[in-house]
């Protein structure tokens, strides 16, 4: 008999339950770290990380992320090689996060923060803030980047990417050995890259250094690429001119954490984009399908590149 | 000997200034509310009301508002409906304004007034706030409008239009008797009308009270298009979900006005955008060649429409 299991924060979780039901009444579904029928388990969705033995399910022949990003799974040392992972690729997760990144720009580009500031203490400064003339780098020009950096580039802003391979976009694009270049004609930079062995610590101040131009930073996509410390160091020396930051080194950020009260930095709780279930559902269906069809599967993570 | 006035605000003024020098410096420029040689004045260029008597100027031949909106210069008793008034129609000033509404709307979209308040408390609330889904009702498809709608429905976004006579779109668009209609459809409702008499106070319950579910309201036109204590009586009804206001009946805002503590409202200093001098004053100096060549003018305002 076939298993599926799930692991996530409680919010998720009941909203993945309730589609996964509907759309797959006839698979029994095990919710949590574990199972009664572990050699029944066939297939693991699973939400960041949740502290499963993964080598537990001997039958195991399908892992799946149930997010963009799938380090979790790949770093985990109880995953085996031979078990192939996938991720969540999906049209409404590149409109909440494109939604997302270009509210974060434009509330730079617009000066909204010092109009909430302005706002409490009754100011009306009306030619005080001239709109920002925006040079936007879009590091990772994935799934995600990409449908970002043409948004922003249908709006009328200037938008560069860098991606390790080129891609052919209407906007410039950097790739490979670039991305010094990059950094240098960019002043604000929207990181969106997955989180690897190359990416962890990115954003720290080595890479900072290569800004000409003071930059906003945004950064989208796992805690672990920047260096907090570095961001707060980099704002004081006026490398970085404030950030919007959804991800953190430790999540939920830290009550401790100095980022909190810094009034050039915005935070949201890693709510930059969510999958939606209808759709992850139909994909893990159609991926577990393949797995047993002996077919090429859709969105698979390379272990190595790790994305 | 041909003259040219131009009165705004210090700001802008500086700026027009410095363009009308570099661009044509052959032309005398007089600056504030008259002229040491009103005869010889034949342009007069305003920002806002800035208490002129036009009918002073006896060989004026063109009025020009620094802005897309004129209804300051129509309604001016001492203006003679002989003398043709054109306005700033700027791509650069559609960019400025459909960056602003894109802001106001995604702010609201995905709770960013919550997010700052959350950071004031170091609350992590990661699955709190879905992201509201949006019927966004474009009131005025002039070229502002218009171009602020194309771009929220390029972003992905559900995008009604309403104008006085029907547009081509490739979203839907009401028009004529239709506006109850358009209004029992939206959510967000974005005002981009100019001032006339027919919208002067139409931002008000008796609009208000023609949506079918509870909508917020950003006004980028003219304040005196609002009614501020219908505004402030229909959120506390709940019929207006809160409102970003650009433009206010007074401005600048009184201190005293209960608009500036009011925690759904967000105010910006009438900034939403603002025309670029260099354009502006091509675009004056061609129109001054066409009145006196005899030619249509660009941007025309009519008299009794208004716009």
């Amino acid at each position: 008999m076939v298993r599926f299991l799930i692991a996530a924060p409680k919010e998720p979780q009941a909203k993945w339950i309730r589609s996964f039901r509907q759309i797959a009444p006839h698979i029994p579904l095990d919710v949590g770290y574990t199972s009664p029928y572990p050699d029944h388990v066939q297939c693991i969705m699973v939400w960041g990380k949740q502290g499963i033995d993964y080598s537990k399910f001997k039958n195991l022949k399908l892992i799946y992320s149930m997010g963009a990003g799938a380090d979790h799974i790949v770093w985990d040392p109880s995953v085996s090689k031979k078990i192939p992972i996938c991720r969540i690729v999906d049209p409404q997760m590149a409109f909440s996060m494109s939604n997302y990144i270009i509210t974060a720009v434009l509330n730079y580009h617009r000066h909204w923060y010092d109009f909430i500031e302005l706002k409490k203490v009754k100011q009306w400064k009306q030619y005080d803030y001239d709109e920002r003339e925006l040079r936007i780098g879009i590091l990772g020009l994935g799934h995600l980047g990409m449908d970002a950096a043409k948004k922003l580039n249908i709006l009328g802003h200037q938008v560069m990417g860098y991606s390790l391979s080129p891609k052919k976009t209407s906007f410039p694009t950097y790739s490979g050995h670039q991305l010094d270049a990059f950094l240098s004609q960019i002043n604000v930079l929207v990181c969106t890259v997955p989180l690897t062995n190359k990416t962890k610590g990115l954003l720290g101040m080595e890479l900072f250094k290569k800004f000409e131009e003071p930059t906003y930073l945004i950064n989208v996509a796992r805690g672990k690429i920047q260096k907090e410390k570095d961001i707060l160091k980099a704002i004081d020396q006026g490398i970085l001119t404030g950030a919007c930051l959804d991800v953190f080194e430790t999540e939920p950020l830290p009550s401790d954490s100095r980022l909190w009260n810094h009034h050039k930095i915005m935070i949201t709780p890693h709510n930059a984009s969510f999958s939606f279930p209808q759709e992850g559902v139909h994909q893990v269906l159609e991926n577990f399908r393949r797995v047993h069809a002996g077919e090429p599967l859709l969105h698979q993570v390379h272990f190595n590149r790790m994305y």
